[in-house]
């Protein structure tokens, strides 16, 4: 696959269009950084979207959870939307706010995963994804874990990705005479407190992998 | 309308119940929390979901943006899901991770907006939902602008909530002998820093209703 998005007409943005990015490797960052991905389907005519823990391994996107993802039939059409929001874009016009953002629209069909390699593979990086180090700190699935789990992949095929950054977009309002400050507040997501499991003694140590509280 | 949510039996959570909240407050202040709400639409029969900005006004969600959100139709089926990440739970087995959220599931009808004086309701809700205090610091929109807005609402009679809080669920783990660490890594989204627009003079004061950066 070559490291340029190539959207179908189906994926390609439609508004903003100076705003979309054809860089595979930013599809696959925005995808990687996500904590969260959103992944739609119709059910009975209507959509649904549910919010699902994923991981990207190469190509294929990886999706597992809460999230109607066990109850995805083979086949089925699926939208995998992340997004992330870098920061509030304060305008000096309603009309001109905006927020600086990133997100990744991939459609495609879903597949259930059935070799069990290829489902271990997918659990691993699932783990690894919002838990880097886990993977190798916790016990890999049981046999029995492994039948109750269903892990389904969406190939990275059709996707687009789009970013928002910068400043506000009305700017040229201070050379008429518009004094208001405008301006962007960044936003970052950091660890706040990390606490251990009650059921342990207070004194158990954190592994090195857990990520330490920001300041 | 009842504090209590009424789920329809499309809304209600299949899975996890426990996590189901039925509480309206909640599923209001999940929905107020929320920086960006993923919008779920089907065209042509599959799903296709975009993030976009979402305010509410009493039991009104309203959405606007460069989402998709303009060119719905009246009357159209939407999903409209919000997910706030609070943690992440770092358990002692691949299968026990989790992460802890609240989230809130909204599925209606996309009503267009066509009376000014609730147009201009929902916009001034939407700028005073990402940016507070920047609905009077900044300008209305014009006549102009307001004819290049749309505005989509959807009620929040269909609507559920779920919400994972706590430990790893693992814990019984500890009494088997299993002395592994595991705990939640608490996770917030702060103010990184705030750039004034190149365009005005460095000195600019920033006006107090801007956030400030969180240390």
């Amino acid at each position: 696959m070559t490291s340029t998005l190539s959207p179908t007409d189906r994926s390609s943005v439609r508004r903003h269009r100076d705003r979309q990015r054809s860089d595979r490797a930013e599809l696959h960052a925005v995808l990687d950084e996500a904590l969260v991905a959103h992944l739609g389907r119709v059910v009975d005519g209507e959509p649904v979207v549910l919010p699902t823990m994923h991981a990207r391994v190469g190509d294929t996107l990886y999706l597992h959870g809460s999230s109607g993802a066990a109850s995805l039939r083979g086949g089925e059409p699926v939208c995998v939307t992340v997004t992330l929001i870098d920061g509030l874009v304060y305008a000096r016009r309603w009309f001109t706010h905006s927020a600086n953002y990133r997100s990744a629209v991939v459609r495609g069909h879903a597949r259930k995963v059935t070799d069990p390699d290829e489902a271990m593979t997918a659990l691993r990086a699932l783990v690894a994804h919002v838990a880097p180090g886990q993977e190798d700190h916790a016990a890999a699935p049981t046999r029995k874990e492994m039948a109750a789990t269903s892990v389904i992949a969406v190939d990275l095929t059709e996707a687009s990705v789009k970013a928002r950054t910068g400043p506000p977009g009305d700017g040229d309002a201070v050379a008429e005479g518009d004094a208001r400050w405008a301006g962007v507040v960044r936003l970052e997501t950091r660890v706040a407190e990390v606490t251990t499991c009650p059921a342990l003694p207070e004194d158990t140590p954190v592994p090195a992998h857990v990520p330490a509280v920001e300041k």
